[in-house]
């Protein structure tokens, strides 16, 4: 939930009036995305989202993200598409600070999971890694290995704060997953954010995906772990494997898994888990008083890595093979 | 910047049934408003706001404000008209909370208010004062002058902590206002809350007003005197004139003043500028840690209440009479 940046009307005009996209008839901050500053736009000729930029993105990667979802949109895939203006650029300045117009993709995501929305983000997940196939630019994963270990040395020594103990469970996983990390999976762009709150529907078809300002080079399999954990607990912190089962099967309808990749989901699940959990732990040690948002719990993130650990071979999330 | 209660897939399903308005496609929470949560909702119909009312809005209130909005549409002013269900009701419940449907008005609220949008608003204050005539509810002003002696009581002791001085200037002032108030003015219903944030524009056509839940019984010139505080003053704390008499023509050319109307002007604003003044110096003072919205400075209206109390006569407002 956040709008940082109060948009005039004269620089709304003006940046308007580089697009080809009529007059407007309303601009209403929404309240959700905690990163950027997002406008549902209305024009005479349809709807818009207008997103600034802030700080959390980085200039420089504007260039692939919006990239990337020109290239997905090309190819069918349901994603936002960036509006040129008249001078063919997508990306240009409002209020000091990068900014986008992009189309609107209509549906609600889910605030409750159910199965088949699963199945939809499995099978979604799997179009996204087929149809980025031939975009030419790279983008780093900013959440690899590394900036695990960066996080972690940034918050170990108040871990124990959240939970006596957290700092040693974190610190042994970090060194399993550096010792075990499958490499040579299958890659490509991945999305890297596949939560509920980035996928609409209708009801329960798949209506779009949005928010690719993690999106990255990485393996495919990893893209499904962290869905694995986004989208199949319970909010008691039980595991559906009936809802990873769908994920799977939606997926593998669309892009087949390769045995390795089926064997490294339980590690993989774990390293997403992980992911989470000292993103939110860091977030919670450095939220600042006074903030919009909510800080999450990331012993939400602990829960799940436990039962990751604990599940050993691919026939905990329903996968026969293994 | 508000969304405070979150609304369920299901819970919008069951309460969208109850009207005739088509298949949702999105539901976005607004970031405009403080008060209530807001949701902008695409149906294959049209656009809808749903607002469900949080704890400031007290619910016995709810018939007069959707029943003015009812009124007022119907007598053709450009107001949001509320939604009836198949069972003929505007108000119901959703997630716990009175909740109401009501049109989507298109038009953007002026980020800086140009003189001819005083002259919009001016005569929008009018033309609603007349079609407010014949509506068979009533409400007191929840801030009349024994809230401000009560809003006073509960902030004096720690006035003093935003500036030296300031509890005795309210005293000063409140005593001041209540020898002086004007009795007998032509009164009826008044928005009482009539910002800049809640008209819209089109360019410099006034589009609509929305936000009705402070509106009530009271003096027809006393609406006048807020908008002078809340359109006529500049960034920098001076009075722009003609931003005043273009708000009193717009005003007069649908419904003229009558002398003592205009003669009460100068205390009126007094009174607009102190009731502003103390709600922000009681939410100042009572500021949540961690809320989502900053408290607004209620020195901004000490200085246009210092404004005020040095006019003394209507000439300061660009009023040839008095």
């Amino acid at each position: 939930m956040a709008v940082y940046t109060e948009v005039s009307d004269d620089e709304l005009e003006v940046f308007v009036a580089e697009y080809d996209i009529g007059e407007v008839q309303s601009c209403k901050g929404i309240a959700e995305g905690v990163e950027n500053s997002n406008y549902l736009l209305q024009t005479d000729r349809g709807n818009f989202i207008l997103t600034l930029y802030e700080k959390r993105v980085q200039p420089e990667d504007l260039p692939f993200f919006l990239g990337l979802m020109d290239h997905l949109a090309a190819q069918n895939f349901p994603c936002p598409t960036p509006i040129h203006g008249h001078d063919g650029e997508a990306l240009r300045d409002l209020c000091g600070k990068p900014a986008a117009l992009i189309s609107f993709l209509s549906g609600l995501w889910p605030k409750r999971v159910e199965p088949e929305h699963c199945r939809g983000v499995g099978g979604a997940a799997a179009k996204m890694h087929l149809a980025a196939d031939g975009f030419n630019l790279t983008r780093k994963n900013g959440m690899d290995r590394i900036a695990w270990q960066e996080l972690f040395s940034q918050t170990k020594v108040r871990a124990d704060e959240i939970q006596i103990g957290l700092s040693s469970k974190i610190e042994s996983e970090l060194t399993y997953l550096e010792a075990n990390w499958p490499n040579n999976l299958p890659s490509g762009i991945i999305h890297a954010d596949l939560f509920p709150d980035n996928v609409f529907f209708h009801h329960n078809d798949l209506s779009g995906v949005i928010d690719f300002y993690f999106a990255c080079n990485g393996s495919f399999a990893y893209e499904i772990a962290i869905c694995l954990n986004a989208w199949c607990f319970e909010d008691d912190g039980s595991f559906n494997v009936t809802k990873a089962r769908n994920l799977i099967e939606g997926y593998t309808a669309v892009r087949p898994l390769e045995p390795a990749e089926i064997n490294a989901l339980p590690l993989l699940a774990r390293g997403g888990a992980l992911r989470f959990l000292l993103t939110r732990l860091y977030d919670l040690l450095n939220h600042p008083e006074g903030a919009f948002v909510q800080p999450k719990d990331p012993l939400e993130y602990l829960k799940k890595l436990e039962f990751h650990q604990k599940a050993g071979s691919p026939g905990a999330y329903g996968l026969g093979t293994g």
